[in-house]
């Protein structure tokens, strides 16, 4: 059979990326307190293109994948290899988007339960391996200023602490979440008592904090960190008094050149 | 040219819907305060297809649609009469999903913004019209047990009250708004100034509210308006104390067979 | 600590439902081939509410879940027996969203590749259990039209066939996968090689089917299936012609009364 | 009333976005043959913060919004320098999501009807204003390699050709549109009749892309346009044969240094 995207092409406009998008797979990771965790993936795993080739052969990522077991650092620096090899390329790209599951105790009774967190890995190599970790964790954000206007109370609401970093060592998804806890008014949890709840409410009304506050306290803990050499941190509120969010972003350090 | 969809169909099963979704469509509809106001509509348009015959003719459907002016009561019955006529159908169907823009005032200063709710017709017509109408609007509640067990403070957030109601009558949508802000701890607001927010957070902490309570008070409401003859009503909250939401439904009355 | 929930409520409304929504979860599923495959769920649990309780004990549906092993209808109506009796209701309700893995052969060369379907179980016990199983199969679909009146060629596209069935015994969701196989004009995959590529394309392009078509197909096949005692199937097709989907559903028996 | 946003802040941490998110606004815009068209849009307006400032004032974001009329690229700078003034910031952001209709004649029977795309302005101004446009437009790919390779019919699809530019003159959406539809194997459509739909089958049967096809000749297009200084285009087709997307991407000259 004709093998139409080898053809030469003469255009001669070659491609960034070439690739598949939003392939479900079922994953397993590597898991700081269980030895391992299985979750679900949405994945993008593409090459660049050479400006004389007509089109690349888009089985090879699937059977690319297929050859991938549990996901570590150097594994997934493994699959962008193969994908270098077996699509004969230059440069090899993927993205995984996933949730992972924290198994978090609950602050006075201790009762543990999972609770989720959307997580992405972005990575690329062409000479050298790159890798952007994401995680967007659930917190809770009080008001400052309406506990200082208002008689009694405060609105607070669910907020989400995104981070991302690159880092040339480990940084597991259960330490980004310790530090966006550490950020907020309050970490969020999967199951509370009343003991807990009463804990938990006081804790927030105690540490009130703006989306700016809070993502000045995660940069403050993400620059601490020697491992971590490039970090963007945003949190947004879903405020509780409008039907729109509340959002801050800072970013720290040299990224690498845009990957997307 | 051959009209295939209009060969017979040997296989004697009718169907209950055949037509076309996720069709994007401006639409004018009908505003109590403004005259009227423009927003974009998901659509879905359906009629029902006799046993004998192989298939509709879907461009019908967007040409009905194209004759379709602002929307009013007698303007849906109006299209699904002639969805009956131009599919030479029994029975037609239409949804239409779309945000609309509540003109709201501040409870202190009165600065008016506009706040988005999500509303949904669903209509349906064989010999009688029936329509359904749903408003999901933005809320704050706030939590009673939390309230009650702490020294200070309480958990609140933003909560949908999500109506569906039957009526024979015109029901505004901004009358079901209305019912919503009186069923929640506190309404939710477009634009806030320093004493509005003050004015929100005491009154919230003075109306704690479970969803349970939330939805009954709003149950109270739809039952005492005589010309809703059916409703459902759902309050859902995006708990600030975790990555899950709560909810609550109460049904009253007798509904129109399924529809969907 | 004072229980808030557990106050009188003079209001008299009971609730239909009161529980928790959008708990993401890991799960462990039966699997037909390999004996049980890992994902990822959306879950709502809820119980009835009496018209005189004030409210229910949210906490515990997070228990009753923490305690769930391995998903099989025994575990499910376990589940639901559970909540019955730990949040004391008449009435217990639950609705699990996953995607599942389907291993999938190309159909010349054989290759294995998972592939990905979106899946619900709704389940509710008072005293009789009862399930919904739904799966929601990508497939394709080629328009009979297009290949009648053109001198070649024939518009084709991505299309799902939503099975939402009752049953007493078990059906797996790989028969319900292989129903909507048979209707479709093709099958899709998740790996396909060249000679499978073309025998794809020339089988769809042998099968010609309209949404009508399919889901006529889809029905004379769940008809036949004696452990199936209600069904509703849909095919909708993501038009490669438009920038709207045409759609067909079929309803066939008597389903419960209305779960929602 | 204490203003608790204007406290010192002794962090030292600059914030590089502070604002507002996910606000649903109705806007009107400049369309290139009706004048203006009505539709609605998700913004998210921000600024920058000093180092020295604990927070912004999030309400004034909505007023400025408030003040603003039709949208032109001229009304886009003023909003930006409105933001700069109200919020007593050095850079202004916004970004603004929304449907746009085109009014598209079928290819022979010249039916007009409307078809939508989706679009994003994204605009940033601290001394100098720079506008990155966005469009997202459905159209058809047919595969090479499935139509060489088979006796007949080749898998097409519906495809999204997204298009990113930066240009100093105004580019209408409509423009831009017209170059993925020139790019795609066919244009799609929102009414066609039984001709119509023949010559749209044939059309993309002689016209067979591959995603790397249509991506390199809609940036031979781009190219050409001198009013362009910066693009990227992304092609993405919804594969009818697989349950994922293959897609292609094409960057081209010096964007502004990131904005997001």
């Amino acid at each position: 059979m004709k093998d139409v995207q080898n053809e030469k092409d003469i255009r001669n406009i070659p491609l960034k990326h070439v690739g598949i998008k939003g392939l479900r797979w079922p994953i397993e990771l590597l898991d700081k307190e269980k030895g391992s965790q299985h979750t679900v993936a949405r994945v993008t795993l593409a090459v660049d293109l050479p400006h004389d080739l007509r089109g690349t052969h888009m089985s090879r990522f699937v059977e690319c994948m297929k050859s991938f077991g549990p996901i570590s650092l150097a594994g997934l620096e493994n699959l962008l290899d193969q994908l270098k090899e077996h699509l004969d390329a230059e440069k090899a790209f993927m993205k995984m988007e996933f949730p992972y599951f924290l198994q978090k105790a609950a602050p006075v009774t201790g009762n543990v339960a999972p609770m989720d967190i959307d997580c992405i890995y972005t990575a690329e190599k062409d000479t050298d391996f790159k890798l952007t970790v994401q995680a967007e964790i659930p917190i809770q954000t009080l008001c400052p200023c309406s506990k200082e206007i208002s008689s009694y109370g405060a609105h607070n609401q669910r907020a989400f602490a995104k981070i991302t970093i690159e880092a040339k060592e480990m940084v597991w998804l259960e330490e980004l979440a310790a530090m966006a806890d550490k950020a907020a008014s309050s970490p969020v949890y999967g199951l509370l008592k009343r003991p807990d709840e009463k804990y938990v409410t006081e804790h927030a009304y105690d540490n009130p904090r703006f989306v700016e506050d809070a993502v000045r306290e995660l940069s403050i803990l993400l620059d601490e960190d020697e491992r971590i050499s490039w970090f963007r941190a945003e949190v947004e509120s879903v405020e509780s008094i409008h039907n729109h969010n509340a959002f801050a972003v800072v970013e720290k350090g040299e990224a690498y050149a845009d990957e997307n």
